[in-house]
């Protein structure tokens, strides 16, 4: 038996292994799961000749969220939103969650209460219905796991592995403002005086996930998308190693908004490429449409950023970045990993 | 704002306040959704005409198993067992499993494996392809939550509501086991010799989801049902409450096993009633349908013993125990709770 580690491996090498562990019949690898592992979300064949899109991710308390930095209607929110991000990246829509609630016992129902009006308002929103609500007694931390379930036509799917040499790559809203966030959340002090802060917390408490932007996508043909949960440097990898394809992405180009810009002048680049939980979209269009598709953008207030060109692999994908200076900078490649 | 806290309310009046704190849009009373929380999964009713079901449920390390009693390979048999348990409960084929894990980083990846191997196994058996496989960090207590969805037709549903004034209350396998395994854990030493004590450990680790005999029942009309994992005394309430009506049950009726007997001489009786685990299955049926169902059953090799009847119901539900004495004791109706 081999001593390996989880941490060893890292999140996506134990997963591969893991499903390699199955017996042939119980991998995904039937006919009616079209998308497996490795993506935003699990699709399977409908018998009605539609899609459904499964998704669950589950927030651990002192590792992706803290009470006394959350509030909980922001945790409900954030919880669902995840979720429902996952489902927009594969050009779903979201229209059933589970939630299970891991629970120590000492929490005011008032404070759960508040949490599920936060996701309750999310919901309403998408049109998302939350059926069940099961509790399950922890030890120690908190935890909140939601499943979501969605459809899509089968021609509407946006998945990691289609993105093509000569493709624009995209992304939807700004990068960087929940790592910023996330950095004030940990130094209060030195941010106290700052009126741009709460609105960068905001952005790492209240993720949007990017539903409308994602259907403008699928009308306009996008193929190749996923959402940004582990930041643009540690995300984009994952859709070059599916796709077969490397990218240059330019520095200049990064849509890092100007407050991130103002409180983190020596490293905003670095929240812009590595700061995770956007769950913005990354995706990747035929460069000929990406003008029909900024113009209906904007017309619907929705943000898009060209940020860089997918390009031919050699003997594996590389990830360029082309700095300000002109220089052309090799990325490594490989996702963010939570056992890193 | 209230104190309350949820040791107060217990888990399910916990749920109760939950899903009301939600805007009607995002509850579960809309049209396409047929059962929401309470049972033992939701269903909604898809397009095709038929429904599918959700069930979601999470083994926390610590509360749900221990790793110095369990292995791997039962692990993940029990994981996913227990959800495709609640599918089976509704009358429901299991059709996709997604599977997430909370992990230190300090794992064997041979262990996960094997807990892959026992999940797959399992899942091979019962026609269920597992997708997903998403890994979160936890800091303290590992755990495996999974998501199951199924499949039925719409009047094939089984559900806690539907019991009847005069049906037949039957239940599958036998009761306590597990509970007992439970016990033999928690004091090894005192059964170190007993030859039967690894059998009923067993039952604790590795329930086994009664789905053949949830396809018979369906078959043969039964129309309430649910799975025991809280225990008899514990579950069957639920359905008196969801249901409206009242029982009796017959203590010379359980179908305890005689090992479950011999090891706990003066406590069998109270295993059978609040022993919690054995995923068996609790249905009740039209009392001139019980032989029929009673002969299939055993042509099939499938076990269901009638331990009692269903009353009508007074001011509120009750639950009567006929003791072996002839004494008549009315036991106290409300479900086990985690935070009791």
């Amino acid at each position: 038996m081999s001593a390996e580690r989880v941490s060893d491996l890292g999140e996506f090498g134990v997963i591969d292994r893991l499903l390699a562990a199955l017996p042939v019949e119980a991998r995904a690898a039937q006919a009616d799961v079209l998308v497996a592992a490795g993506d935003d979300a699990a699709v399977m064949q409908m018998p009605s000749g539609r899609v459904q899109i499964v998704t669950a991710d589950a927030l651990v308390e002192g590792i992706h969220f803290r009470l006394d930095w959350t509030d909980w209607d922001s945790l409900g929110h954030k919880a669902l939103a995840v979720n429902i991000s996952d489902v927009a990246a594969m050009g779903g829509t979201p229209s059933v969650a589970v939630v299970t609630l891991g629970l120590r016992g000492d929490e005011l129902v008032a404070d759960l209460e508040s949490m599920y009006r936060g996701m309750g308002e999310l919901a309403r929103r998408h049109g998302v219905v939350i059926v069940g609500g099961d509790i399950v007694r922890v030890a120690t931390e908190r935890l909140v796991a939601i499943t979501v379930i969605g459809h899509a036509g089968r021609d509407q799917l946006m998945v990691r592995s289609a993105a093509r040499a000569g493709d624009a790559i995209g992304v939807t809203g700004t990068i960087g403002a929940a790592a910023a966030g996330f950095e004030i959340l940990r130094d209060p002090e030195r941010f106290a005086h700052s009126a741009t802060a709460p609105r960068l917390v905001r952005s790492h408490l209240r993720p949007e996930p990017r539903v409308d932007a994602a259907r403008l996508l699928v009308e306009h043909g996008v193929r190749a998308a996923m959402d940004l949960s582990d930041g643009l440097a540690g995300d984009l990898p994952k859709m070059l190693s599916a796709s077969g394809v490397s990218a240059e992405i330019e520095e200049d180009r990064l849509p890092v908004i100007a407050a991130v810009r103002a409180l983190f002048p020596g490293r905003w680049v670095d929240l812009g490429l590595r700061g995770g939980e956007d769950y913005e979209l990354l995706f990747t269009i035929p460069a000929d449409r990406w003008d029909a598709l900024e113009r209906d953008a904007a017309s619907q207030a929705i943000t898009v950023t060209r940020i860089g060109t997918i390009l031919e692999s050699g003997d594996r994908p590389e990830l360029y970045l082309l700095r300000r200076s002109g220089e052309r900078e090799r990325l490594p490649v490989g996702a963010f990993d939570h056992f890193g």
